[in-house]
């Protein structure tokens, strides 16, 4: 987090002061900027500040970690977080199934709330003398003409808009970025969103609720149905934050359960665990807001040596790989080191930023969507298990030249389209493997059947050869 | 165009006075709507205003036709076009080769400069009772509460805001639309544009050019080079409208090419013909500007019974299968339909005509993606030709049972999809009977070699069988 200052850019303004917003706003003050961070919402900080009600609990991975670490901030963070060891999924006839997120005792995930992480973030930034924090400021646009960049934002109960001078702007503002739409005005910007048809709802199990029966609380716990998927995350108080993913139109759906009573009845039938779990269901149920599931894709990510995106706001994924919060702080590493390699040129440090980062996203974005079905299945396949116990098994008996998918993107910082590449690598030499053991197998046979009877001891050798006089 | 009018439904505003903005004002206006047409630039019929610079001249064929029938234009337009009888590709080591549009006489292109053709559905909108017309009025957003409807434009000099009382919207903005903007506002729309990295820009062949050397003007000219592509659609007055297509970066490019000197230069490198058919051309290629091109696809194309999205504002194609505008003017049959089908129920008749719709433009926009690497190729490959040559052949012998995707897309009205499913099975027909034929001539070579030497004349019979003893 040394280095050298950027000559001639000396005023960043960081847009959102959410996770990654925060990370890199540190970072840009050890690099010796003049930071303001700007935020909409008002001052997690503060214990009355109503929570993010988007928010799905986040599980803490490799990627996050180390990104912390750049700032002094893993050890910190570990400590306000819960260790959780795999998946329990619980299956609809009854019987739970462990899997493990690894094989060795460091491959496991932390389950930590967004609003304690973000705390931690902000109260480092704000301890840096080179971070100015702004809350309840709103982006309202910016001017991208001629150095320097002259932001707005909109301030105080009346909305007063005020000017924000900066060298160099970060568009840190999530999924739908004012900036990102003001930075791209104009321009030949290739843009897609794409909502799932489901979304999601928070639901709180207390931690009164997990004595009995007894909830594993180092795990993640997994309720996947045809019709809906509920995933928990433990706290470290002993409650558990449960989130219900289910579609937004049809039956059932969120639009379709809208009394207490067709909400107890669809819990009753589909979910009778979290029936019992959750004090108060259908109110609860009725008075928490539904999040969307979206995935951005975007390009570019920069303008000139002046503005540039990060996090949601370059790159929105859906949850179901657990790494759009460990993608976006290591955005921030990305960056910073792309900074600290061009020190003097701020746009070439964007476009290898860009160029080194969005191949990566854009894999990243694919997985999310295909773990969708997995998750929701629950790995119900036999294919799908095979191939898991598969992995696992050859993981322990080569752990450096066999890591599962899984095991690379989320215990590993190995970029994700370089993961993706080594597991379809892997994937071409178990086919290798079991065709070479399929006709190994064959051959044998053949050998046996060949040397007469007896020889498959207990089988009866079909007669291959019609003797013809 | 007849049909009851709709209850409860009688304001509908249409925003946007291009081709499928103005043809729709006439059928609405047609159904009983009392139709207000909203334009931001000026009046087209006025010779002084400036011409549309984003202009790619047209080719009209059979669906835009159909359209225009509908409201009784189809022989004024037919009048103000120039039948384009096939493509006269000009290949670079020089030799023209022709590619008739069809095999009929009536498989032909009408090419129809864009104003001229909003013109003539101008005057025929204005001479409508049920119509009023709104130049210079901006659309500047809408609320989507409870009917009626409340749309503001920005009018005169002043930019005044004026409120708009509706019933129904019609969204005929382009590509870009703002109607689809305020629309999906908070809603979960799906939206994506990706633009090429190639752009145009117009150039201007006049009629005294085209004497010397005589240039066919019953035919759309190409110009493929791997580096750039020239496309030149004849007007009535003997002239051509050329139309450059070539990278925005790199080089060559709309980027590099600034000077004089270097447009000379690659004028005359890659297309000679074209500097010595274009006067000034440095001059008017420096003056004219450089249009984008872009492929949108989005969902929802409408909010409840009020708003819905037509022409490019749904999805803007690239212009490469020269459909873009057929598929406006066919949207605004199929929405007339649709509203014809249920006049009581306009959310139901929106919903039925993105269902109707919404997947033969998502095939046209592949078709127009694809299509730019065959036209800028000049299908170039053996593979492509043959597959041409083949396609025209079968269609010449079973006209009923063969019809090439070229032909059900340009000469039928065929829904953009179906017309895909056809061709595929006719691609797998193909193939079979490829590969039936190849068993046949395998076959018969078995057969006459089996009968022992002679019976292949001129060969020499390979030993098959060596004889043991």
């Amino acid at each position: 987090m040394t280095g050298p200052s950027l000559s001639g850019a000396r005023t960043a303004v960081v847009v959102g002061a959410g996770l990654a917003g925060t990370l890199m706003a540190i970072m840009l003050a050890g690099r010796g900027f003049a930071v303001r961070l700007h935020e909409q919402r008002a001052d997690p900080r503060h214990e009355d500040t109503p929570g993010d009600d988007r928010s799905i609990n986040l599980g803490m991975s490799a990627r996050a970690l180390y990104a912390l670490g750049t700032v002094g901030l893993r050890d910190t963070v570990l400590a306000l977080s819960v260790p959780m060891r795999g998946r329990l999924i619980h299956r609809e006839r009854g019987g739970d199934r462990w899997q493990p997120y690894g094989v060795t005792p460091d491959e496991i995930l932390y389950a930590v709330r967004r609003r304690d992480l973000n705390t931690a973030l902000l109260a480092r930034a704000a301890a840096h003398p080179g971070v100015r924090l702004f809350f309840r400021s709103r982006f309202v646009g910016l001017a991208k003409g001629p150095k320097p960049i002259v932001l707005r934002f909109a301030e105080g109960r009346d909305g007063t808009v005020r000017p924000v001078e900066a060298d160099l702007v970060v568009g840190a503002d999530g999924a739908f970025s004012a900036v990102r739409r003001a930075m791209q005005h104009g321009e030949r910007a290739d843009y897609s969103q794409q909502f799932l048809a489901w979304g999601h709802k928070e639901l709180t199990i207390p931690a009164s609720a997990c004595v009995t029966p007894r909830l594993d609380l180092n795990a993640l716990h997994v309720w996947p149905r045809p019709s809906g998927l509920v995933v928990a995350h433990p706290n470290r108080d002993g409650s558990l934050t449960a989130t219900l993913f289910l579609a937004h139109e049809g039956e059932p759906s969120f639009s379709s359960l809208t009394t207490s009573s067709t909400v107890r009845q669809f819990f009753g039938s589909t979910f009778p665990e979290i029936e019992a779990l959750v004090p108060e269901l259908p109110a609860q149920f009725l008075s928490r807001p539904n999040g969307q599931l979206v995935t951005v894709r975007t390009r570019p990510w920069y303008h000139r040596d002046g503005i540039v995106l990060i996090g949601d706001a370059a790159h929105a994924v859906y949850p179901f790989y657990g790494q759009g919060m460990n993608a976006a702080l290591e955005d921030c590493v990305v960056l910073d080191q792309c900074l600290s390699a061009s020190p003097r040129d701020v746009g070439g440090a964007f476009a290898h930023f860009q160029w080194r980062r969005k191949r990566h996203t854009d894999v990243l974005a694919d997985l999310s969507e295909q773990n969708f079905a997995e998750f929701r299945d629950g790995m119900r396949t036999v294919g799908r298990l095979l191939r898991w116990r598969a992995d696992i098994t050859l993981n322990r008996l080569f752990p450096e030249r066999w890591v599962p998918l899984y095991t690379l993107v989320s215990h590993t910082t190995t970029p994700y389209a370089d993961a993706l590449l080594q597991a379809r690598r892997q994937d071409r030499t178990m086919a290798l493997a079991a065709a070479a053991a399929g006709a190994v197998a064959a051959g044998a046979t053949w050998a046996a059947l060949s040397r007469g009877p007896g020889t498959l001891s207990g089988c009866h050798r079909p007669s291959l050869h019609r003797r013809t006089r």
